[in-house]
This record gives structure tokens, C-alpha cells and sequence, in this order.
């Protein structure tokens, strides 16, 4: 009998949990779930008799440690900036630690440790960062096997709503994953390399210098660049490439609407503002206007100081009701705070939304003196009360404690997974339940 | 005998040490300068016997107590990070402490121990901050005195060059401050109050929201909104006021050509560029160049770029020699540090050079049913080997410390200089020395 600690009950547990709880009588797991929420937590577990909710508070460490003391690997879907204290306790409590987010630095100072104890610290394993890696790998090394030289790495990702959903949405796009990062995305600069050269996007130009991107089945996408696409060259293994850039996908339309935020000041988390409670959309919104574009209307202003060469964008503002004198309904907040609070009204994923995982590498290398295409794209929706980010972020995470816990895995130390070790088993049970990339290859 | 230990003999304290030698024989003082190059404080002192040169390095502790614990007070010109660790020694060996930089929040929270040990920290005492709440205080008090009502308030400062310096020099700017500071001016969101409405301005508009000022004798400047006009509710006791905005000046054009800086990202100052060692002027800029705008020169990629409408700004460029194929001559540097770098080719200030300071209050107010403007501006040059700029920040510190020293000064703890306590000898002090501000009013 081994236990699974799963931490965190959100959103995005439910897929993981499900999957846990399907193969614990095959391979006599107990799952156990935790949460803040101990309510939460059962909720998720729908009565199996596999399963078991706690209270869980990262930060109590007394209850903490006895919640992983009884645990042979924990699953953390807790906010990233709460894994280096999940990881010192199990480093402590010399337990496994599988998550979804990014390595941070903090992370990385636990491999030696994390190795000399025979531990895996798994990271990145969930989409983007997770899938992303898997499946770039593979054909980063099966390109390499046959002899191939990859000069450009394109890969972008876009968690997204179905097209039947929401059909008015002008954005076609609503809150699937934690929104507060929807909202401060792209801050700072955008590190990516191009034709053999460093490129930098400060964020006020990001969401203006935009790649597009045809998904089969689909149509046309809109990215922008990620915050660090050159750390990938060393993450891929891709040493003297001369193009990789990462990025974010969505529908078109989205990115030039978005900037309007971005050049009036709307995403700055930095300074609370004053009078929050007193304020109204529009307000909120005429307090990044210079006092003097006094006459008409906030939309016509808007376009007069940004100097904007369309209304669309503006029309999309207008749908999520920024320029109406509703309350906005908080006491205090940053501009980030408000504006989130604000798109909530109108971008919570109802039950009977449907989202859309859209992902697509596109590869150019040589083989011999030929040079050739390839695009691999993966599509994914929500289906049967499970978001199409729950199981993306969730079954990676599932797949690989399994194999974990049935010693599939070697690996120790904190990893992330790019190597076959992890690749080849984890797509192919993806691509059994349907998750899968189709590729498609050309000359050009 | 009193000793002063002025700590710090960069540029800007050449004036406060030669106030302080001069005033030496009659109170019977003795300065010592530290610096971390002792042979640089020894210069200072042109070899006066009421001087002494020591090597003081504030992170060093045990020597940095030893010469503190023979000071009876300290006048830090020191980078303002370090003013907390100075506070601390300060506030161990029971000595006053006198600074030109802004209180921090750690500085704040040495108030009550600072209070209760009889310590004056005087900080904000130099030009800007320094002089500019002096002078301002002096009116607010005056108008107030007088039963005027204070509408609105506007002051602006500018460190600059003299009309005859560098004729050439297109943006009439060199450094005569921490250029550091010059590059990374701005970042964040400039918060004020106008005509009772808060009003934002993030980073990207800036330099795109000017205030012009007409300075007597000087012509036209132009002048961006400094970070925080918001806490001066507080510090000038203007609850009510329905217009307060504190800005930067710079002569006509400087900030439309500072804008492409700002707009390409070039004062980035949060991550290390690649290959800095392999750089140029050129090509530091084309690194935040779209690589499909790729077609004609440099100027030509940035004006479509950024839709510019006039070329002056790129002319102000070039003439900086930011589209020179000249190696940049570091090894590495974030974004900030590598234009600092070029610019400082030719904005470093020379013996020869003149600077110039400009200050101006804009108020209006009601009196009775009247409304009524006054206006007050304040110009001072280099000269004499002293920059204006030494000679407006150093000598309201040498002043405040002759008060203190003479028994002239009662507040203690951590106090900033807008009580006619401190206003009305320092600036009555700088009158005689010529450094004032001269006043229009009008209706209106």
C-alpha cells in the first residue's frame, strides 16, 4: 500500500485526482487529498473509498509534516511560490515531490541533497511547462537520431475557450487558469533568439509584435514571446540554434485589445491606488488619462491619447464593461487587482463553457543539404466536467507518480522531464487517452 | 571643538566641505572626510589645518565606528542604501546624522529611538529634495498666513548644463548627478492629484506627458511627473489641495528622444544582456529591433518602428552615438548599464563645463473670492570650480549642520526640513550666498 499526498484541491486537481483514484485499487494506493479547504478536498474525491481529505496549510509546519510524514510522494498544485517549503519538508521527511511549475532557483538548491537521498523532486510536469518539454524532446531527439540539424524552435501554448463557447465574447477568452497571471503576464522583457541574434521586447511593445500560428482544425492564432525563451537552449539541449522563441497563444484580436491595458497602466501590481472604494469601471479607467483629452466619451479619448489606428480593441474593452459606471466592489487594490477583479465579472468559466488547450512546435532543420518543416500541434478541450486544463496539467502529473511508484523512473534530484526516462512512457499513456500531437512535415 | 565627519567626496561635496573649512576657525570645528579613497577626501581639503583625511568604508564596521564614535555629527553623502547601516552606527554612538537623500521606510523606523536619544536625522536636506521643500514651506506658510486657500501646487527641478555649454550638444544634458539614476528616472507609475481627480502615468507615457515652464532669464523647459507627488499631502500639510504635481525639467526635445529609449526598452535594468563584450553601439540598439524590419538604417527601422513623427529624437541619438559601429567596451551589463556606458562617452561633465539648476513653484490660490497665481523660480550656476549642483545640495547641509551645531536646531528624531525651524535660517543663509528663489504673482 503506498500513499499519494495530493496538495491542493482547485480547479486543475480534479483530472489528477480522478486518475489517482482510478488506479489505486489496481495498484493499492491510498490518495490522499489536502487543501485549505478540508471540504474542498473531499468534494474532489466524490466519496471513493481510496481516497481521504485533510486541512492542509503549508505554512503550519507541525500539521504539514505530519501530512507528509505518512505520504511515500507528494503532488503539489499549490501556488510555485509555496514548493521550497514544500520541498524542505520533504527533504526533511526524505519523501518524492512531483508539481507542475517552473524550477525556480530556490528549487534548484535542493538537487544535491534532494540526490544524495535518493529523492526525485519532478518539476514542469504538468502542460507548459510539462507536455511542452515531452514532446519537444522527442522530436528534438528523434530529428537529432536521423541525423538532422534543428536551426529554428518555435513553441507556443494557449489556454483558451472552445469556439462554441461564448459565441459574443469578442475575446474569446476567459479565465481557465489563475488569473491574477493572465493579468501580469509579459512583465518585464521578452529574451528570445532570432536568425542568430539576441532579441529583446520590453513589455510596453510585447503585445505589438505579435507571430501567428494555424492550429488544423482551428484556424488562425495570435503569440506573444515568453518572458525567457534562452534558457531553453540549454533546458533542449540546443546549443548554436539559430531561431527558438516561446510563447503565448491567443485567438486574434485578443493581443491588440490587451495592449491597450498595457500602454494606459491598467496591469501595474506595483502601488495600491487611492479611493478604490469610491470607484466605478470608468473611473478606474479615466485615471490613466491625461486630464486635458477631456471631451467626449472615455472610448474616443482612449484612442485620441494611445493614438490607435482601429476601435476594435476598444469595443472589446467595452463588452468587459471598463468603460460603464458600475463599482467596481473592492475597498483597495493595485491596478492589476482591480483590472482582474473587474475581467472576472465577465471571464469566470462557467460549468458549461468548454475550453481549448491549443499547442503548436514548429521546427526547421537540416537533413543533409535538405532543408525541411515540421509542425506538430496538440488540441485539447474540456469534456465531461473536466477542463481541458485540468487534464493537461493533471494526467502528466498522474502518469508520472505512477510511474514513480512502480520504479519506472530513476531519475533522482530535481529534474524536469526532457529525458526518454520520462517522455516515452508519459505520451504514450497521453496519446492512449487521446492527448496527442499530429505532425505534419514539409521541404521549405 | 566639534568635529564634523562628512562621509562621501565625490563631485557634489567640494561645496559642503569648503562651507565647512571656511566656517571652521570662527566655531572652532574640525572636519574630517571619509571616502573610500582616502587620497580623494585628502584633495577635498586642499590641505587646510582645520581638515582630515580618512579612509571610511561604511560596510566595514569596526573602523567605520571608530571614526564615527570621535564625531559629534555626520554628514553622509553617501550612496542613500547605505544611509540605514550609518543610521545605525549613528544611533550606537549616540551622533547626529545629516543627509541629502529621500527617508526610506528603514530610515523612518529609526524615529523613536533616534527621539528618545536626543538625535537630530536630518534628512532630505540637500536641493531636491532639500531646497525645493524649503522654499515651497516658506510660501504655503506665507499664503496661509495670510488666509489664503492653496488650490494648486506644481514644482519642478532640473540639474542641466548652461546655455553656453556644449552649444552642440542637441538634449543641452550632461551628467551632473548620479547617472544611474538619469537612466533608470521614471520607472514605475507616476502617481498625482489634478483638479481633484488622482491620475496615473506608467513608465511607457512619461516621457509623452509634458508640463512646460517658462524660467525667467532661461526660456521654455519641459518637465515629467516624478514618481510620488501623492505623499506631499502629508509632508507640505495639504490635505484638500485639489492639484499636486512634482516633476523633473529638461530643456525642449530631451524627453521626446528619451521616449525611444524608453519605448525600445533600452533601461531595462532586471536582467544581464548576452554577449555584451561582442557588442557596438548598433548593435545594442538593433537587440530591441523587430529582425523583419530589417530594410534600411538604423534611424529609418526605429522611426517605422515606433511610428515616430518627427525624426529630432533620433538626430539627438546619432548625435549620442547610439548607431555607431563602436565596440561599447564592457564585458557584460544589463540594458541600463550599457547606455549609461555609451551615453557617458559624451555627457560626462568637464572642468570646463557650467551646469545649471532650475527650480520652479507654480501656486494658485484663493484669497477671499480672488484667485490668485504666484510663481517662483529659483536658477544657480557653476562656478568657481563648484557645480551648482555641489553647491545646492552641500550647502544647505553645511548650514543645517552649523544650526544644529550652534544649538539653532530643537527638533529630534528623523525630521525633513519643512518647519520654519530649519526654512527660515537656511534659506535666509543661501540669500546672502545668492542662491534664491525670486517670486511673480498675478491673478488668474
Amino acid at each position: 500500500m503506498k500513499t499519494i499526498l495530493v496538495l491542493g484541491a482547485g480547479r486543475s486537481s480534479a483530472s489528477l485526482i480522478r486518475y489517482l483514484l482510478e488506479n489505486a485499487r489496481a495498484f493499492q494506493w491510498k490518495v490522499i487529498v489536502g487543501d485549505v479547504s478540508e471540504d474542498f478536498a473531499r468534494e474532489k474525491l466524490g466519496g471513493s473509498p481510496h481516497g481521504g481529505a485533510i486541512r492542509f496549510d503549508a505554512l503550519d509546519s507541525a500539521s504539514s509534516m505530519a501530512a507528509i510524514s505518512s505520504a511515500d510522494v507528494v503532488i503539489s498544485l499549490l501556488p510555485a511560490t509555496l514548493h521550497p517549503q514544500v520541498a524542505r519538508y520533504c527533504l526533511q521527511l526524505r519523501k518524492h515531490l512531483v508539481t507542475a511549475s517552473y524550477v525556480s532557483d530556490e528549487m534548484n538548491g535542493f538537487h544535491t541533497e534532494a540526490l544524495s537521498n535518493g529523492l526525485l523532486f519532478l518539476n514542469e510536469c504538468g502542460l507548459d511547462p510539462g507536455i511542452d518539454h515531452m514532446s519537444a524532446m522527442e522530436i528534438i531527439d528523434r530529428i537529432r537520431q536521423s541525423g538532422g540539424n534543428i536551426l529554428s524552435f518555435e513553441s507556443f501554448t494557449g489556454g483558451l475557450i472552445a469556439p462554441e463557447t461564448d459565441p459574443e465574447n469578442p475575446w474569446r477568452y476567459k479565465f481557465t487558469w489563475n488569473p491574477r497571471n493572465v493579468v501580469l503576464a509579459g512583465q518585464g522583457t521578452a529574451k528570445f533568439i532570432e536568425d542568430g541574434k539576441f532579441l529583446y521586447i520590453p513589455y510596453q511593445k510585447l503585445f505589438q509584435r505579435l507571430t501567428t500560428f494555424d492550429i488544423p482544425g482551428y484556424g488562425t492564432f495570435e503569440g506573444y514571446a515568453n518572458r525567457d525563451s534562452l534558457k531553453y537552449i540549454d533546458t533542449y539541449n540546443l546549443a548554436g540554434i539559430q531561431t527558438l522563441l516561446r510563447g503565448t497563444l491567443r485567438y486574434p484580436g485578443y493581443c491588440e485589445a490587451w495592449d491597450i491595458f498595457v500602454q494606459l497602466g491598467c496591469c501595474d501590481d506595483s502601488y495600491p491606488l487611492e479611493d478604490v472604494d469610491q470607484m466605478t469601471h470608468a473611473s478606474f479607467i479615466s485615471g490613466f488619462l491625461p486630464g486635458n483629452t477631456g471631451d467626449g466619451d472615455l472610448p474616443m479619448r482612449i484612442r485620441r491619447y494611445l493614438r490607435l489606428t482601429s476601435g476594435n480593441g476598444l469595443k472589446m474593452l467595452e463588452w468587459s464593461g471598463l468603460f460603464a459606471d458600475e463599482k467596481i466592489g473592492l475597498t483597495n487594490g493595485t491596478p492589476a487587482q482591480v483590472l482582474e477583479h473587474i475581467l472576472n465579472k465577465k471571464w469566470r468559466l462557467r460549468e458549461v463553457d468548454t475550453d481549448l488547450i491549443v499547442m503548436q512546435h514548429r521546427f526547421v532543420y537540416k537533413s543533409g543539404s535538405v532543408r525541411k518543416r515540421l509542425n506538430a500541434s496538440l488540441t485539447c478541450r474540456g469534456s465531461e466536467g473536466f477542463t481541458a486544463m485540468a487534464k493537461t496539467v493533471g494526467l502528466p502529473l498522474g502518469i508520472a507518480t505512477k510511474l514513480l511508484l512502480t520504479d519506472k523512473i530513476k531519475s533522482r534530484g530535481v529534474v524536469v522531464p526532457v529525458t526518454a526516462e520520462f517522455y516515452v512512457p508519459i505520451l504514450s499513456e497521453l496519446r492512449e487517452i487521446g492527448i496527442e500531437m499530429s505532425e505534419s512535415e514539409g521541404e521549405g
